[in-house]
């Protein structure tokens, strides 16, 4: 099907969406998953094909591990389905309401966004958690995944468009968006068709949809993610926090990528510091503070504190004052989790009055910053943007809302 | 000053306006309030010369309207900027907050947006109607007025700033961007120093806006509002709606623009409709069903039911059914506001679950979607968007948030 047809196949659907409730929705999830768990051969199979394409092309073997499916991935992402169907339906929920002077009920109520696009990578995953967050909230989806992984999310979408059949809901809730380079400019100029575009991958991707697009884009995921140890900060839980940061998974956006050290406590925690790092593989690129205290670092260019490594890489600087870091942090944030390590009150308020981000942390990992973590139980990704939702996006940040006005003939006077 | 040095300065302002508290803000509101009302008759002369070129240039008469000035009107603005100072601070809102298994604490707090832009066309009210809101809000404000009002803007920001200066507060807070219609390209592709950008004004502006701008956008305004008469609806109050969502105020976003008549009460309901809105001046543009009733009813062509008249002008059509009301609807609507009269419970279920728009009206007019009837004290504008807000957008939509979390060195397993 023509991308147009699948939109315009989408919105219909989307009217039928919005109308379900969470009983036939929690029952659909449950066949979907059904399906999937019943096509594991196929997906296997197909899977198989994309892998080999991948390594004959001479794909990075990290990118290869995240494209490849097994029997534990395809039930992670079957369980993923089932766990949809415990959380709460956000679609009805009434926000707030009350009554106008003249009698008037007004009702700020929940409803799902309409049609979402979602452009991403070659993780098979994302492909059934996107779909199954969508149909939980209401939305139909047009997903648009890597050319790289075409086998693998066409035999996902064909088990979950079964899966919907099987619970009697038209299975256009879900596409898979095939094509050249030119349909996802196709989707990014459908204003009208799609009501919001969301991207999950690298910076590249995100900037090209957010510059690109005409319907309303959702940015996610890009972290240059700060660690500043304030003068203050309790040295053994300031190491804890950085190696949690930066090595627990540094692929993640939520990972550490640039360390600033207040140059009070620099004498005492860098060589530990950057000692525990050298031992946890991480090279760290440092100004010539910082490598004062170890050979091992490397120097860093101005550059490479606005970057997001996302490998066994960090930044580092040693900063004169608070004042200093909030200024670094300010030039180089890409708005995702900054952290303060510090027994300073006074020094905690500061920071996270200063920090414009989705999230500031005092004394605590920013690996935290997580959907699961923060007990939404799904997470389409993690927004970095201002408008409409910012941090971990669950459920209800995948609707928006009508305002429902009941009156007995009342007119404006 | 140039537009990006004068972005770089509300950037600046920015970060001081969000660390504000409200008693330090609602003075400063009270110190603009004080201003404009001493530049009264510099600000009077100012606008003489913007209507005297508007006239010269052959300006419609009601565009010259909106554009003059008079004592009544710099008193509304004045009061406009007093009244904010009573609405409570939308800015260290704690939204929600919860702890996590580890003992940490999560706590999503509003914040300002940050540095706004509002593209608006020549009400000089909205300059200083914006600039409160932005101020109340902690966002810094980047106003882009018409250049047909340019002296009388000059004069309003001169004003407001002297106000800002008084309170302690830096008047890069508030700027006005000045020149030529590149100016506004910048403003589109400022990402990264605006935040937001606002566009109030006609569908023409609004599209250019939404369709130009990498910087995100809340569309505010465009309303081609239905009326939808059903079999059952009371025909004194469906006539009374009628008259005061189309008559009341014709040239506002909430006023209805398309009348839609179930068959089955068509006979009963025109021809008292159309005499009563003959006499009030509306020119009905209708179907050959309509017209049978009428021979004032001029013939509507199939394009004028996306119209948005803002006039004494109506399209109009009879419908079979509920279901072909919704479809019509579905095809022509911008997503404002949308009514039914019935007296018909479940008529007006099937009609608000099947709506999708900022606003779904029963039995009442849609004369009532407004910041001001809804008790917001103030509004930016309507936002017929589905992201971040939808509907009338008082102080506390023209906010962010940001999660702070709390820890006492926690790391993730």
């Amino acid at each position: 099907m023509e991308f147009v047809d699948q939109a315009v196949a989408a919105r219909a659907a989307a009217i039928e969406l919005a109308a379900l409730t969470r009983a036939t929705k929690d029952a659909a999830l449950g066949h979907m998953a059904d399906a999937l768990a019943a096509a594991e051969p196929q997906l296997l199979e197909a899977n198989a094909v994309d892998v080999e394409a991948a390594r004959a092309a001479g794909t990075d073997e990290s990118i290869v591990d995240r494209l490849a499916l097994n029997p534990a991935r395809i039930a992670g992402m079957v369980q993923g389905l089932r766990d949809l169907a415990a959380l709460p339906d956000p679609v009805g929920d009434v926000v707030r309401g009350w009554r106008l002077d003249n009698g008037a009920r007004v009702t700020q109520v929940r409803v799902p966004l309409g049609v979402v696009g979602i452009i991403y990578e070659a993780r098979p995953n994302v492909t059934a958690d996107a779909a199954g967050i969508c149909l939980k909230s209401g939305n139909a989806a047009l997903l648009r995944g890597s050319s790289s992984a075409l086998n693998t999310n066409r035999v996902t979408i064909a088990a979950l468009r079964r899966g919907l059949e099987t619970a009697g809901i038209a299975p256009d809730a879900i596409h898979l968006v095939e094509g050249g380079r030119e349909i996802t400019g196709d989707m990014m100029r459908a204003r009208g068709l799609v009501d919001v575009l969301i991207p999950r991958g690298g910076a590249g991707l995100i900037r090209a949809v957010v510059e690109g697009s005409t319907v309303p884009v959702i940015e996610t995921g890009t972290g240059n993610c700060h660690i500043f140890v304030d003068a203050s900060a309790d040295l053994d839980k300031a190491i804890a926090i950085l190696l949690n940061a930066k090595v627990q998974r540094p692929s993640v956006c939520n990972a550490a990528e640039t360390l600033l050290v207040h140059r009070d406590i620099a004498p005492e925690f860098l060589p530990r510091a950057l000692a525990a790092l050298a031992e946890a593989g991480v090279t760290v690129h440092g100004d010539d503070a910082t490598r004062s205290y170890s050979d091992a670092v490397v120097a860093a260019t101005e550059t490479e504190y606005d970057e997001e490594y996302l490998s066994l890489d960090l930044a580092a600087r040693v900063v004169d004052s608070l004042d200093e870091a909030l200024d670094h942090i300010r030039r180089h944030t890409t708005g995702h989790s900054e952290t303060i390590i510090t027994r300073d009150a006074g020094s905690a308020d500061q920071f996270v009055a200063g920090i414009d981000a989705a999230a500031v942390l005092v004394n605590a990992s920013s690996r935290f910053v997580d959907g699961g973590e923060f007990g939404f139980g799904a997470e389409i990704g993690i927004s970095t943007q201002k408008l409409h939702a910012r941090g971990p996006m669950g459920l209800p940040e995948m609707t928006s809302t009508k305002y429902v006005i009941e009156g007995d003939g009342q007119v404006r006077a």
